[in-house]
């Protein structure tokens, strides 16, 4: 039957041993005369799923979300999470000893400015800090006598007797075919962007793997392995990697063109930089305190920007982003398998969050390509897709009935990533749904049918998908669409669509299109497909234009479209997308699930 | 007859000195051993229109556009103007002298920091430049051994033997009708806005004049008395200001609630400021450096942010939108009777672009309550008009033809200020204007009836106006809208209409809305009205809801408009807008105005 190998509905939160944990921590700062420690759900590269042996802040606290920092004083201590957490976090720590904040309200270094008493001495480890978050924590105490220290060893991983070893997830060479471009091709492009700097020290795993050709597996969903890089000017990269990761021919087949150094020696090596005069370009997203202060106190000159691979790979190549369209079939019929099968189990009453997410990962792993999902399925039904990042778990897992029901999931093949959602009504859809859903539909039509000149951001794109919504006074509170990396994160900059989102859109993008309309406690509605920016020719026209290619293949639930309510082109869109992704899946699928897209895809 | 008398269209340009000025420049500056002397066009407030006397680069280089930078080193010399003026700035200046150069290729920091020799000291007056300039310069120059010098005197002042003095225009308190609220109301607002510091230096004439409800007459187009401001967190603001500009009368009212000081005062009491250690907010925009480093240098914290006035400013209260309506009514019926003027005088062959400004600026005199014109007309035929910034001089000047004429004019009254754009047709439209022209209009008509939550800044709606361009390849090269001051500066900040404007929009603020298109050597089409923020109640609303009330009054020429490519809601916006400027100018205007009004705004 279906089962889940990718992901875990378990509850892993416990706050326990909260109460100790912190006792032996300050006791610990106590030891080392300090006032305060600095928590945050973070490892050294900053990434969005980190591994175990960096769980610092859950093991602490108990909370499990994907984002948060605490704050622990010898007398109070507090933790923070922004608006999606507010809830859960409440649920999963001991509200005794650590009052939960959310950052639109206080931000961590304002609570600590206030709360941490004058002269205090706040501890931070520097490797799991960037230089931009430790200048905020020193702009808020300015004139406070607040001093923050930065530690030589972590006062959490002193107590932490159980903790797991850092991964050492295997690393192998990414197939040319699927890179499209040689690392050689690839560190040349990184050398244009240096801009006068000696060297860029990237810390981005994401970065690295890209800019090396390389995957790994040190932490879930994303196939990256945990590295830091030297790019300099001249001369050959440098890999601070953990020799455990690599067997004798990948070692051989990176050598060719890279220097393997253990990650030990990156301190001494920056410092040998420093004490040279280098200029030294650091990623601010994601390099740690730690290194951009070794340069600097050895007599380096750090320049704080972004990262030199981060345009370059969210630009992808001709055999990328054939991968992505090939990736994309793929999963489309594995997705639509799984629309089939719900259309006809769910109203039996049977299926529950977690059944239905099980379905659809054995769908997908059916096809065999399958490397892992994306990211944890959101399997979401009733008010539950009224939480836009809701996760299910055994506790919270809810039986499928009548109403609405959202999954939102994705998966890495090695030729690209997908990322997609569909609402999908059980029963017959209320006018009011239908009028919801169809406004959410027409914004992501608009972003889809858009055609923009060169130099156009996300920013100025973010509003299309929310016209509509905005008509009837409403809108949602997140972005319309985030870059997807190629076999990589499902979450990739600097490219967006969001009113953040000011990095001019160039062909060869992928970006997400998910618009979205939530009611709380009563569901929600999200509409993503995945879109490749491309040149489009007009006649006529002045400027370089740009338009999206959709590339997400899986119908859109007709039974909540209300088709008044759509114009002329709307309609002719939707119409001529299930008509391809009919005609480019029917061949792929079985006999029954044929016979539901025909009716699933029909012209209305 | 007609004739202009706010503004004049002689060739005021002269570059017949400029030798001989730069000659006795680099002479002054060796004397005082300088390499080099930055000269912005700009004066202490760095106002959009500058008194006589601050017209130090136009002295210099005879370049008279309204913005533009030189730098004079020993050997060499350039002038640094933006896109609107690179033609015009090669007709002005001496091409021997000065090397012009476009901004947007070479920004003057750039410049400096590769054409002046190692060791360069670079002289400048830290009156007409604001801090953040100075620091860009330092920026660039860092590492390069070119100092920065801020100096005591202008050297070009002591060159100027005929430089004007001074301006002393006459104060006048702007009466409570049109302000709506009292000076001692505004000034605990701007306290509020204080966030902390001591005191707040107010440099922005505007943001005074605003304050302490009084009007001046010290540059062109916009009534306002340069000025300084002291606002202090506890006790009486100080108007720093020449004697010479208050009678009896208006330095009895101001004394109710500020202490008069002389403008020579104000180092002085600055340095007091300083020497208590006190914190003060300075303008970003407009703060001249020599305060902020004299403020620093006595032991003071300068916070150099936003005028604390900027944003209480832009959004109007009661009876400055009331005042703003009666306004538009009054210029609208001037309009219109201009429009119907033309529209008969045109195609007879006798006007000239010259003719038409000068009619129209007679028919607004004739109202009887016109102050100022707020910029000099745009009056534009045929290739002209694909020029934005178009200004008619008389060797510019072109006979009115059969083809477009663009006319965007504003207007100073006592209750509000009117910016307005009208492009009409002499002869037949031909089919391609017919569409440039509708896609304009329907861009212009989606920023109208947009309606979008509280928090939404017009960042977010630049593209509605576009939209339909980019369907066929255009675009337009500058924002949507900028804000509008009430009797006072027709552009002001911070709230705009454009990929830069990150200000929330906010009930009660007004803005222009003036999409364009410009077929460069043929023609141009932009239609602006002015648009006030207004509260929306929509049924079933989730969130708090705003639109836009148009408040301009002038018909969009029919003759232009491709009826098929408008969508039901379009021509239903436009007959209605149409419909209700008829009904309330008509019976303010004379009969043949009235009858060519009803064939003018007939429905479509």
């Amino acid at each position: 039957m279906f089962e889940a190998k990718f992901q875990s509905f378990a509850d892993a939160s416990s706050s326990n041993d909260s109460a100790a944990r912190v006792a032996a921590l300050r006791d610990e700062l106590a030891r080392r005369n300090l006032d305060g420690f600095l928590v945050p759900r973070a490892d050294a590269h900053q990434n969005e799923y980190v591994p175990k042996s960096a769980e610092r802040l859950a093991w602490l606290t108990g909370f499990t979300g994907s984002a948060g920092f605490a704050i622990a004083l010898a007398e109070e201590a507090a933790i923070f999470v922004d608006g999606r957490y507010v809830i859960q976090v409440r649920q999963e720590i001991d509200g005794g000893i650590f009052k939960p904040v959310d950052v639109a309200e206080t931000a961590p270094p304002a609570w600590l400015a206030e709360h941490a008493r004058e002269g205090a001495r706040i501890g931070y480890d520097p490797w799991v800090h960037t230089s931009g978050q430790i200048e905020r924590f020193a702009k808020a105490c300015e004139g406070r006598k607040i001093e923050l220290v930065a530690l030589e060893t972590n006062p959490i991983d002193a107590l932490w007797v159980d903790r797991p070893p850092a991964p050492a997830g295997q690393v192998v060479i990414h197939p040319a075919k699927y890179a499209g471009e040689t690392a050689a091709v690839k560190i040349r492009k990184l050398r244009d962007a240096l801009k006068g700097a000696d060297a860029a020290l990237m810390s981005d795993p994401h970065a690295i793997c890209w800019a090396f050709n390389i995957r790994g597996a040190d932490v879930a969903h994303t196939p990256i392995a945990l590295a830091f890089a030297w790019l300099p000017r001249e001369g050959a990269p440098a890999l601070y990697i953990d020799d455990a990761k690599l067997d004798t021919k990948t070692r051989g087949s990176l050598e060719k063109f890279l220097t393997l150094r253990a990650p030990s020696a990156l301190i001494d090596d920056l410092t040998g930089a420093g004490k040279r005069g280098e200029t030294v370009m650091f990623d601010a997203a994601t390099a740690p305190a730690k290194l951009v202060e070794t340069l600097r106190a050895a007599g380096g000159k750090p320049r704080v920007t972004e990262d030199p691979a981060a345009l370059p790979k969210a630009i992808k190549n001709r055999a990328e982003l054939q991968g992505a369209r090939e990736a994309h079939i793929r999963d489309g019929q594995a997705l639509t398998r799984f629309l089939a099968w719900f259309s006809e189990a769910a109203p039996k009453g049977a299926l529950t969050e977690i059944s239905a997410a099980e379905a659809l990962e054995t769908f997908r792993r059916e096809n065999g390509d399958l490397r892992d999902i994306s990211f944890p399925t959101i399997s979401a039904f009733g008010e539950h897709a009224a939480i836009p990042h809701y996760r299910v778990t055994e506790k919270s897992n809810l039986k499928i009935g009548k109403g609405v029901y959202l999954v939102d999931s994705g998966a890495q093949y090695l030729d690209g990533t997908t990322d997609v959602t569909r609402t999908v009504v059980v029963g017959r859809a209320s006018k009011q749904l239908k009028d919801h859903f169809t406004r959410v539909l027409k914004g992501h039509i608009a972003v889809a049918r858009a055609v923009f000149p060169k130099g156009v951001s996300g920013a100025q794109l973010d509003a299309f998908a929310r016209r509509y919504l905005w008509e009837a006074g409403l809108d949602f509170d997140h972005g319309v669409g985030h870059g997807v990396g190629s076999y990589l994160s499902v979450h990739e900059g600097p490219q967006r669509i969001s009113k953040l989102g000011t990095t001019p859109l160039v062909p060869g993008m992928i970006l997400s299109n998910e618009p979205g309309y939530y009611r709380a406690g009563e569901y929600g509605v999200r509409l993503e497909n995945l879109v490749i920016v491309e040149k489009r020719e007009i006649p006529g026209a002045e400027r370089e234009m740009y338009g999206f290619e959709t590339i997400t293949l899986a119908p859109f639930d007709l039974n909540c479209v209300e088709p008044r309510l759509m114009s002329a082109e709307e309609t002719f869109w939707l119409n001529r997308y299930h008509a391809h992704l009919r005609k480019t899946l029917s061949p792929l699928v079985d006999t029954k699930t044929r016979k539901w897209l025909r009716d699933a895809t029909r012209a209305i």
